[in-house]
């Protein structure tokens, strides 16, 4: 399968790259790393992704990121760069990716365990987690020519833990085979508008 | 108790304004009607509302709507009135309103049950819906003094069957009473942090 892999420099994204890679012939993207250069906020820069690439088999996202910090001091400036980001463009992703998969082809998001039980300090990324959520249930009740779309909603990872650990207690670790695992069910399986949840 | 209601001649608002008025002080807020003006897509508009209600018991919202229609033309324009409005203005009613709700007081918000059974077409509002269920399940964790949050999840309304009935076919219709009750139970129990879903 040609593969499309957002963010596949990442924490999680260079995982489910190393597995891919192996029997795909795979393309990372990435605003500031990767083969094709692209800014999930924008809709110019997706649509000249996809137009650069051409047809695909897949297309991953685990791009994008939202704030994280106090609630009493959030305000909506504090909001929107993770709506443009993460939410908006992974729902970009896939109302104009769309049109460059092929037959048969996949769709796989990325939102996470705050969407049902969301940190202190994550409202905003509890928020955008439960909207992709949502949003790939509806998704996957529209795409035609057997395109299909999942969502890996991740809890804190293995490899995360020395970045994130301190900022979720009580939170277990999750194995990254467990993670990939679920990214590879969306791509090579069958399981279509699915939150694949992978929290411990 | 003093309680301010959005959105209270909508539909659903205009049920929950009738059982609410005759034992509160019900204060109704809409954009183009009530007893107060606010645009909820305004972060002006609802900071000038609460300055001018004062300290409230409850704020309930009712109001907002988000985009149905073809997936396959739907773009990000057609998102944005509903992530301003639905979303983030509910959002911004507690982020601001918190400071003008009293010790014990409550907010409670309106989804809808797309977030889990979307309809054809309804992937902006799937969208939405999740978002705000998710937002709900963080805000409870972070408000003080006793504040507690609920969001209620209707089903397809039963006042609604003639103006979009034909939008959601096989779709229980629901009993107003019970879409009120769910309002009741938020504002006048001592429930906190629950997605009220009332689906049937
Ligand atoms: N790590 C966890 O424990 C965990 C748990 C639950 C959910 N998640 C979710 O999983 C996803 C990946 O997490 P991660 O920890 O692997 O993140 P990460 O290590 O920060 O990597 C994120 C990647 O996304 C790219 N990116 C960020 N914003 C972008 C934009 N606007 N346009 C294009 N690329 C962009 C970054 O590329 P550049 O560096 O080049 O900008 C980076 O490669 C995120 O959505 C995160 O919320 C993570
Ligand atoms: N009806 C259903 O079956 C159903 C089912 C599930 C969920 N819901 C949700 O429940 C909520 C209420 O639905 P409804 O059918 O009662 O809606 P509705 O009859 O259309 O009433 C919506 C109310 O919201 C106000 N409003 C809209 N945008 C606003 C804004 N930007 N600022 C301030 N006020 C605004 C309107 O006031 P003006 O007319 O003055 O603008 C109106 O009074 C919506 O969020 C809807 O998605 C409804």
């Amino acid at each position: 399968m040609k593969i499309l892999l957002i963010g596949g420099h990442g924490t999680i994204g260079k995982r489910v790259a190393a597995a891919l890679a192996e029997r795909h012939d795979l393309t990372i993207a990435g605003r500031s790393s990767g083969d094709v250069r692209v800014d999930l906020a924008s809709v110019a820069s997706i649509d000249a992704m996809f137009q650069q690439l051409g047809p695909i088999d897949a297309c991953i996202c685990t791009a994008g990121t939202g704030y994280y910090g106090d609630f009493h001091t959030m305000s909506q400036q504090h909001l929107m760069g993770g709506i443009e980001g993460k939410l908006l463009g992974q729902v970009n992703l896939v109302l104009i990716g769309k049109r460059y998969l092929t037959t048969g082809g996949s769709f796989t998001l990325t939102s996470g365990i705050a969407a049902e039980h969301p940190a202190r300090n994550g409202a905003c990324v509890a928020m955008l987690n439960g909207a992709i959520n949502s949003f790939v249930l509806a998704a996957a009740q529209e795409l035609k020519e057997d395109q299909r779309i999942n969502v890996v909603s991740p809890g804190l990872v293995e490899d995360s833990r020395e970045r994130y650990g301190a900022l979720f207690p009580g939170y277990n670790l999750v194995p990254m085979g467990k993670v990939v695992n679920a990214y590879l069910l969306s791509v090579e399986g069958a399981v279509n508008g699915r939150i694949l949840k992978v929290y411990s």
